[in-house]
C-alpha cells in the first residue's frame, strides 16, 4: 500500500537537489506541495510544522543537512548545519537521531564529495524509515488481531494526533498496524481524536484514513475517557515524540490524559514508534516540553461556505494561552512499546532488549 | 459583585411579558440580548444554546412555562407546555426540578390566575438562585482559602467549561468560590479548559473572568494533565449538570478526564453545584447522555483580520462526527460536592444530608 508520489508527505525527485513535500498546514482545506531548496527552507518547513510527525521531523532534517552543503561542506559549515537543524524543534528525539547519523557520516567522506554523499544518505534514511514502519505495522497488526479473535464485531481503536503516513512515509507508527489490519481483512474503526489546538487528528489523521478507505469518526478530546467507560474502546495506539530510556513515552499533549482512562477501564494502551524514538541518556520524565504560540489554539483555518479558505480568531487577545505542545505519560500506564524489532515492555529492562 | 443587567445572563424587565437574555452564542464576538415573548422563543434558546449552563437552563425553562400560559393556563395547557420545555435538553436535571416546582406550584392556582402567579413564581426561582449560588460561594471559597495558607503565591485553580455568571445568574456555580476569592484578596490565577466541541470555556468563562478581571489562562483540553503533573494546579473545581443520589456526576464532556488526571496527581476535584442539581431517583452513572450534532465540532465560529465574524468548516463532510455533551465521574474521583448548604462527601449517606 505504497503511497503514491503526490501523496507522500516527502519524496526527493531522482537527482534533484531539492525535497518535495506536502505543506501538512494546508491541510485537509488543500493539498498544496512545496519544493525546498535549502537548508533554510528546511528549517522553516520544520519550524512552522509544515512537515511534522518525529520520524518525519527526522528524514526532512537529515535532507536539510544534505542541502546545507551546496553552500559549503567543511566542518564548521556541517557543524553549523547541524546546529540551526537542531533548534528548530526541542522534543522529538528523531531529530537528533538523524543529524547525528548524518553527521557521523559525513564527517568520514571528503568535504568535496559531502553534498553528494549527503543526498544519498538521506535517501537511505528515508528508505530505512518506510521499512521500519512496514515492520511496526507488522508487529502492531497483532494486537488488533488478538483483540478481533477475542470477541465478535468491530474492533474500535482510539488514536490521538497524527502518527500516519503523513508524519512518517508510506506508514506512519501508531496508523501503520492499522493499515495492516485493514489489508489483513480485520474489521477495524478508528476513534479520531481531533487533537487540539492544531487538529493534526481531525485535519491530518481523518485526511489520510478517509483516502485509504478506513472507517473512523473524528471525536473531540474530551471524548475518550467517556467512549471508554460506555466500552466503546477496544483499545489505544497512539506514535511518541521520544522515549526515555525507562519507558516515559513523550508524545502529543493530551496523551496522559487517554492514557490514565485506558488504565481506569482496563484497556490496552501501546506506543507504537521507531526504536530512533529512543533518548538512550534519559531516565525518568524530565523530557523538555515545547511550548508553541498563542495564535495555534486561538487562530483557526478553515472553510468558509462560500469555499474561500479563511483563518478565524476564536477569542479576543484579552486573555493569555499556555500551549504546551507534549506531554509525558508514565510507563506504568502503557501495555507495551510497539517498534520494528517487536513489542517490548516499557521499562528499562524491555527498552534494552532493543539495543 | 452583582453583574449588571447589561451582562447579567437573563432577566425579566418590571412587569414586562418576556425575559430578556444574552445570547451566548455569539460570544464572545458579540453581546447580542435578545427578548422571549413565547415558550416557543424559550424552548428554542433552550435547544439552541442561546442559554446554557444547568441552573440557567432550569430558569429559564420557568419563564417559558410562564410565557405559554399567555396562550391559555387550563391543564392541559399547562402540561403540554411543561413535556414540549422538558424534551429541550436530556441530560440536565435541573430542568425538570424547574418545571416540576412551577407545574405544582400552578396546579394549585386558579386558571385565570396562572399566568401573574407564574412569572413571579419565576421571578422567585431566578431570585433562590442567585442566593443559591451565592451560598455556594461562601462554602467553596473555604476551600481555596485552605489551599492559600498551606502555601505561599497564588492558588492555581483549573475549571471545564462555563459554571459561572453565564450559567446561572450574577455568581455562576464553579466559579462563586473563584469570584468569592478574589472579593476576600486571594491570589488566585484559573486554567480555563477551551471545551470543545462548543468552546464554552474559551468563549464565555475566559469572556466573564476578563470582564471581572480575574487573572486567567486559556488552555486546549488536552492541557489539564501535564500541568497537575508539573504541579501548576492546586486544586480543580467544575459544575454539574446532574448528581445521581450516591454521588456520580454528569457534567460537560471531558471532565471525567482531568478528575482522572487530579486524582492521578493526588489533588482537590470538586464539583459545585446546587441541590436541585441531585436527582434523587438516580444510583450509579446510568444517566442519558446527549449527542449533538456534527457540526458543533465541525464548524467553528471566528473573526476574521478584517473584522467580520463568520463560521468555517474545519474538516471535510467525508468523516463522521461524534458528539457526545457529557460523561460522567465516579464518585471516587472526587473529593466533595459543594454546594448551598456545604460541602458534602460524594456518597449516598453524603448526600442524604442535605435532603
Amino acid at each position: 500500500m505504497l503511497t503514491q508520489p503526490n501523496e507522500r508527505s516527502l519524496f526527493r525527485p531522482d537527482g534533484a537537489y531539492l525535497i518535495d513535500i506536502i505543506d501538512q498546514t494546508l491541510l485537509p482545506h488543500e493539498l498544496v506541495r512545496v519544493q525546498l531548496r535549502s537548508m533554510a527552507d528546511v528549517a522553516h518547513a520544520i519550524r512552522s510544522m509544515q512537515v511534522r510527525g518525529a520520524p518525519l521531523i527526522g528524514v526532512t532534517a537529515a535532507y536539510g543537512l544534505a542541502l546545507a552543503m551546496l553552500d559549503g561542506s567543511d566542518d564548521e559549515q556541517l557543524q553549523l548545519a547541524y546546529d540551526h537543524l537542531l533548534a528548530t524543534r526541542p522534543t522529538a528525539v528523531n531529530l537528533r537521531w538523524a543529524l547525528d547519523e548524518m553527521k557521523s557520516y559525513l564527517q568520514a567522506v571528503a568535504v568535496e564529495e559531502r553534498l553528494s554523499a549527503a543526498l544519498s544518505k538521506a535517501d537511505e534514511l528515508a528508505e530505512a524509515d518506510i521499512a521500519c514502519c512496514h515492520n511496526i505495522g507488522l508487529h502492531g497488526v497483532e494486537v488488533i488481531e488478538a483483540v478481533a479473535k477475542e470477541r465478535a464485531g468491530r474492533v474500535n481503536i482510539l488514536t490521538h494526533c497524527n502518527a500516519g503516513a503523513l508524519a512518517v512515509l508510506d506508514w506512519g507508527t501508531a496508523l501503520a498496524p492499522i493499515y495492516q489490519a485493514q489489508q489483513r481483512g480485520v474489521d477495524i474503526h478508528v476513534w479520531v481524536d481531533e487533537t487540539r489546538p492544531r487538529n493534526q487528528g481531525a485535519a491530518l489523521t481523518a485526511w489520510e484514513l478517509h483516502r485509504h478507505s478506513v472507517p473512523h469518526t473524528i471525536i473531540a478530546d474530551n471524548v475518550g475517557g467517556h467512549l471508554m467507560q460506555r466500552g466503546q474502546v477496544d483499545l489505544c495506539i497512539v506514535g511518541a515524540d521520544r522515549i526515555s530510556a525507562d519507558g516515559y513515552a513523550c508524545n502529543k499533549i493530551g496523551t496522559y490524559l487517554k492514557a490514565l482512562a485506558a488504565a481506569d477501564n482496563q484497556l490496552p494502551f501501546y506506543v507504537a514508534a521507531p526504536t530512533s524514538t529512543i533518548d538512550w541518556q534519559l531516565l525518568g520524565d524530565n523530557i523538555p516540553i515545547e511550548e508553541r504560540g498563542a495564535e495555534e489554539l486561538r487562530v483557526m483555518r478553515g472553510r468558509t461556505a462560500t469555499g474561500e479558505v479563511v483563518e478565524v480568531s476564536l477569542f479576543s487577545e484579552h486573555s493569555p494561552v499556555a500551549n504546551y505542545a507534549f506531554d509525558v505519560t508514565p510507563p506504568h500506564l502503557l501495555s507495551g512499546i510497539i517498534t520494528e524489532h517487536g513489542i517490548v515492555q516499557a521499562t528499562q529492562a524491555g527498552l534494552e532488549t532493543l539495543r
